[in-house]
């Protein structure tokens, strides 16, 4: 018997939990994300809040599992992130081996949300399962038989960037048309500002809301809308549209049991899961069977964390997935 | 020792093969589909083709692995194809077994496509590799790790059905906007008459090359296309263009190691491919790395003759892809 530990590093908070063999959460710690701290400052709080952890388990601690927000190469065990400092071609399953004296397996929080709802949230019992996680960027990761989808270069389940359209906005990636430019936190936001801006009219219910154009968010928008805010829905539904697309996209190639939301936006709830919906199934209709379920993230905030410690557990039926 | 049969069922021919258990094709037959002969005449040509193959074959022959040109319920093992008479719901795999005394196995074109050029062309040493079969109309198959990934109604790997665009041309699925309908044969050849019917003066090479608008087929563009014809390489562009998008859906959701394309619209060859691999590349110009390798079919019409036999097929290598 012994206890393993999950680590979930996001570029808001990070998070510490200690789980028993069966994935039991019996302790987590948790802290707000230091941006300027960079990569040592992170570390730091890992190694702090692992020791406590360490020293308040009641059985041994075998091994670490981490979910990392950015991209990870899965098979170099390496985080590939470009945007934080420091964190580029880092060996982070290696630097945690040596200093924790810890077995240690990585992968981004994408594919370590969908191993978490896989296993332990909204997709326990399913055979294949689809996790979009839809914040400031969009994340996607993809499980079959239990195992995460990696592709050849540890970018399978890329859903942010799916192409959809031509478009002049530039993604985070480089690119454009992709995914993230419809319907992230921050492009929803943006379509509202350049409503406000091109009929100030169009304001309603969103200027009461905030201050100033600056100040309109996804969240702002989504609550304009509950209340009933005609431009605020047209936004809402415009983004909506863009994931019904980006969802049948999905289910056209990998067919799954069930596609689970989770991540910020998603918070927003029925306000736009329902728009979801009711696009998938009108652009669905056709001889070609969907019968995908959509559904609301379970573990919320903890679909990574659950998952991190899923890359290191020996449960039986998480045997595939942690097989490297 | 012993030998196995494949069977392609498709629209316009049938074949059938003799296989060693190596896979080997010792023989082979072919002949015409006479689409007006519905079900019975098709069973009755599979039949007599089957038992000449046993006859003339020095081992005994032990099972039967069939790709049919059409929708099939892998799990039930029955044909669904809606649009060809008298095959929606059929047993075919039973149907088999009873009258040939032989363990079949059933699958769709398109994965079995897939698994011939897997195992035996284009795709041979790779580990995922998605197959595409452009004619009338476009199919795909997904292997990863030896399996084709069919999903939970075996609608995985629909590509033909990847919603691109807002349009309002029907798809033969009963949607709009489907990749089919954008650079299927028939697609590429009505692109074609309509650009004629607004732009007589467009026709150039195209009036020489055909008497009529009606006479207008993909096969027809293309070698206007190669001829040097501005408005039919236009049409190949576009036709491209949203095929290069589509392949980029693939990558960014399964990132495999090859996408093989093959069907006879892909007989075109380069005049086709360059366009598709200069478009994919300049839509995938981003931070996540895209080295998909895409290439033509290896085994031409023979991919989905190879795939069938494979089905039942037990060398080492396939073991993962026959389990039911």
């Amino acid at each position: 018997m012994a206890n393993v530990i999950g680590v979930d590093i996001g570029g808001t908070q990070f998070r510490t939990g200690l789980f028993n063999q069966q994935g039991r959460l019996l302790q987590v710690l948790q802290g707000d994300t230091l941006r300027s701290g960079g990569r040592d400052w992170m570390l730091k709080q890992v190694y702090d809040r692992c020791e406590s952890l360490i020293k308040s388990s009641d059985l041994p601690v075998r091994a670490c599992g981490i979910s990392f927000g950015g991209p990870v190469d899965f098979v170099g065990q390496r985080v590939r992130s470009i945007h934080s400092p420091g964190w580029e071609d880092f060996p982070l399953a290696q630097w945690v081996t040596e200093n924790l004296k810890l077995p240690c397996r990585v992968d981004n929080d994408a594919n370590c949300g969908a191993m978490g709802e896989y296993f332990f949230g909204s997709g326990r019992g399913t055979q294949s399962l689809v996790f979009l996680t839809i914040s400031t960027g969009i994340g996607g990761g993809i499980v079959c038989d239990g195992k995460v989808l990696r592709g050849k270069n540890s970018f399978a389940g890329e859903l942010g960037h799916l192409p959809m359209a031509d478009s002049h906005i530039l993604c985070s990636c480089g690119s454009r048309g992709c995914l993230e430019t419809f319907c992230s936190g921050p492009a929803i936001a943006r379509r509202a500002r350049e409503l406000v801006e091109r009929r100030p009219d169009a304001m309603g219910r969103l200027a009461a809301l905030c201050s100033s154009r600056e100040d309109i968010s996804a969240k702002i928008v989504f609550q304009a809308a509950v209340e009933g805010d005609i431009a605020a829905q047209q936004i809402v539904d415009e983004a909506a549209r863009w994931l019904a697309r980006a969802l049948l996209m999905v289910i056209r190639i990998i067919d799954p049991d069930k596609i689970v939301l989770g991540g910020g936006v998603m918070q927003a709830g029925e306000v736009f899961l329902r728009p979801v919906r009711t696009f998938l199934q009108e652009m669905s209709n056709s001889t070609i069977i969907c019968s995908t379920e959509v559904r609301l993230s379970e573990l919320g905030q903890d679909s990574q964390l659950f998952g991190a410690q899923a890359l290191v557990q020996e449960i039986p039926a998480l045997v595939h997935s942690i097989t490297l």
